[in-house]
């Protein structure tokens, strides 16, 4: 598709589409939205726009459509696949200003917010009203809703809760026509022709612009129970999942760190940490309604951590000390970066495969001489892989570092798994889906594309190479 | 498009693909696929096809294609909306051979089948291990999971464990083309392209035929308590709900009976009720592994019923007990069917908004003179509205009966529903489908079956007017 720079014609249609307060076109104000928090990449657009309504979306669309301009959607720029980056140019649509949560509907416990909303406000929001929105992505402090949903983002109480994916009921999204639809109803059940509310979700972008959700709510567990665990290894620390999840125990946390990301952890938070012969920390969590039943089940835990010969276990005792477990883990992100430059890959396999995937990127590591700081969700076995660039060559970076992803994304393949579980393809993983998806299937995704989007204006080069 | 019908030729050469006795083509023998659970409907295949492997599927599809054969994709036959009806005859394919549990995986806590399976099947296969499979239409005993997935299929369970689409990992397709894909990974996290999972499931055999499943199971519940309570009206019926749910309370299933309805599945199973004063029953269930828990619970509920004015509960506290107020619940579509010819309509709202939808279908009783029996989930939201034919005439039954059904289905829209929570458009509710959703929406639907079913081969006539 042959694309059209931005004019001084269209920034003057565009203040009049906008006001001029919403359109960004000096480089000091449009340069924050040429990165994210992918690599070091940087791609500016021409402009940013900073639609207030839904209309406003539809319509710099509609205008985008009609005058080929690329158009790149961007949340809060917490993303980890470029997916917010304007590759090619032309506008940064950003989400920020639609930023209300419109209604919590406590009767039927749904909340109506625009995709500007931090991840974390909507939860401040619901839990004083007993309920609980579950996906927590570890940007959850900053992350956008829309970009959760964009990306199908999940961390860490996937495991018992499911991710964004499981609590989107409605969507109402701009088209590149110009129309806004509402793709399905605010309901739980859903048969009324083909699911485009979940072919939204995932689609970062490329389909069409979110600017309205519909989320469901549970009830807010009013317990919770914290366990930092160590094993001598990886593959004891998997083992026990499966056992104890057919005791029917389903812990709404289970994370699993290598001792080096722990490590990180610990240095950067000040937080001190033994880990003098482990080989991997998993912190559990339990949580429900009912103190007596929680510890029962923390009781059945302990024996089959046992069982699977754990070592130190510490149960957190005070909301102040789950507050520091999760903080070493949910600091490791920010903490690899502070040390270098990184990719981190979003590795996912069935959960009880996990071990091997990781057995898999200390082989990787060897063979190929970099280095790498591993955790994530063991419960859903998703795998963060962080390979360091250090004192890697350029040369080493861009040509053998691929070569090394490759393997790792062929392993997944072969363990029933996928390239990415929650951060999304982008631009930085495109190169990489045909490892996964025959060229059929490739096919059938484009098509899709062609029929939302014709001439190709949404987030142009993301998903597909 | 112009399609052809089947020449003894086309037989042959099914015959070849498959065997000889997998293929169909004396009319006493193909007459039983042309009829299914919707009303008295009956378009009867040319020729009926029973594969026994995923490359016989693609094969015969893609045969099909090349022959511009119509190709209806069939169950258990269950359905309620004609979905597995060869509209415009050609080949019915019946997955009632692909009907193996290839895998029940106890480490990563799932089952591989084949879509032939019964879901009652996978589920007395999975609980002695200690697993559950929380998905159970009314049809449990027959249905197929294939079919479950063609209808994204619903049951009582929904309120707590979602329904068909929440369990649904990955599915292996045959496509037009004659090729297989798998629509994305064994796992609980998924971020990898457009989710082609969740875009077939609810799909109803339009886009491509499901040869392979992998579904997700959970920790079976050891306990389990129900309720048989009764309220003055529907209004306070389903006022309790979001206040029970706000205390942390979900239960494992909140079904709704009108007093007629429960009266017809008394008479049919011979079980007494006292209907006297009571405007409609609900069922409630709670279930989990600490049977202290759940009676705490079954206290609150008991608090919550009080303060909302129910009337008599009833506790099932043996398992002979609880089959007895299950068996009532379940028999009710069957009951009404053995009354009189009928249509269900399969209309869902957000779940506080249910009695208001019930209200109306009582006024659009009156005002078009026409008997409904109504009962569902009210957990979801999901009201199954009977209605029957009895003396009315063919000229009412198919002239005016639509117009109430019109306006039955604009109310559920105004509510922020829809027009099916889990029996899918199929051919009897297509006509409707303007009524949720706008010219470009359907026209994306439309662009999406193109992509996958260029010539329009696969189940033509269907979701689409």
């Amino acid at each position: 598709m042959q694309y059209h720079k931005v004019t001084e014609e269209h920034i003057r249609k565009l203040q009049t589409i906008l006001t001029t307060e919403q359109v960004l076109i000096e480089a000091s104000q449009t340069k924050p939205y040429g990165s994210d928090y992918t690599e070091d990449l940087f791609y500016p657009p021409e402009v940013v726009v900073m639609p207030f309504t839904a209309k406003q979306v539809a319509d710099v669309l509609l205008f985008c459509n009609e005058n080929l301009i690329p158009v790149t959607p961007r949340g809060a720029g917490t993303g980890l696949s470029g997916g917010s980056l304007p590759l090619l140019g032309g506008i940064s649509l950003t989400l920020e200003k639609m930023n209300k949560i419109i209604e919590i509907d406590l009767k039927n416990l749904q909340a109506r917010v625009q995709p500007g909303v931090i991840n974390q406000e909507l939860r401040d929001a619901v839990e004083p009203l007993g309920l609980f929105y579950p996906p927590d992505p570890a940007s959850k402090g900053s992350c956008f809703l829309g970009g959760n949903i964009a990306h199908a983002s999940g961390g860490p109480r996937a495991v018992k809760y499911g991710t964004t994916k499981d609590y989107v009921l409605n969507l109402q999204v701009a088209l590149p026509n110009g129309e806004l639809i509402w793709t399905g109803a605010d309901t739980l059940n859903f048969s009324t022709g083909y699911n485009l509310t979940q072919l939204m979700v995932g689609s970062e972008g490329t389909l069409g612009v979110v600017t309205e959700i519909v989320l469901k709510l549970i009830p807010f567990p009013s317990q919770r129970l914290l366990m930092l665990t160590r094993f001598e290894n990886a593959d004891s620390a998997c083992a026990f999942i499966p056992e104890m999840m057919r005791k029917g125990i389903t812990p709404s946390a289970m994370e699993f760190m290598e001792t080096k990301a722990m490590q990180i952890a610990s240095e950067v938070t000040g937080i001190p940490m033994s880990t003098d012969g482990v080989g991997a920390f998993v912190l559990i969590e339990l949580d429900g309604n009912n103190q007596e039943t929680l510890m029962s089940d923390c009781e059945q835990v302990y024996e089959t951590l046992e069982k699977f010969g754990a070592g130190e276990t510490e149960v957190a005792e005070t909301t102040e000390q789950q507050e520091k477990f999760w903080k070493l883990r949910r600091i490791m992100g920010e903490a690899v970066k502070q040390n270098s430059i990184y990719k981190e890959e979003d590795t996912v396999v069935p959960r009880y495969e996990l071990p091997k995937l990781f057995t898999k990127v200390k082989e990787l590591e060897k063979k190929y001489g970099f280095q790498s700081v591993c955790y994530g969700h063991a419960g859903d076995g998703n795998l963060h892989v962080n390979i360091l660039k250090n004192n890697l060559s350029e040369h080493e970076w861009k040509e053998m570092i691929p070569l090394a992803v490759t393997e790792l994304f062929e392993t997944c393949k072969i363990l029933g798994g996928t390239i990415s579980g929650e951060h999304g393809i982008g631009l930085v993983q495109k190169s990489y889906l045909p490892i996964v998806y025959s060229p059929t299937h490739i096919a059938l995704m484009k098509g899709i594309k062609q029929v939302f989007d014709p001439k190709g204006i949404l987030n142009p080069g993301k998903i597909f190479g």
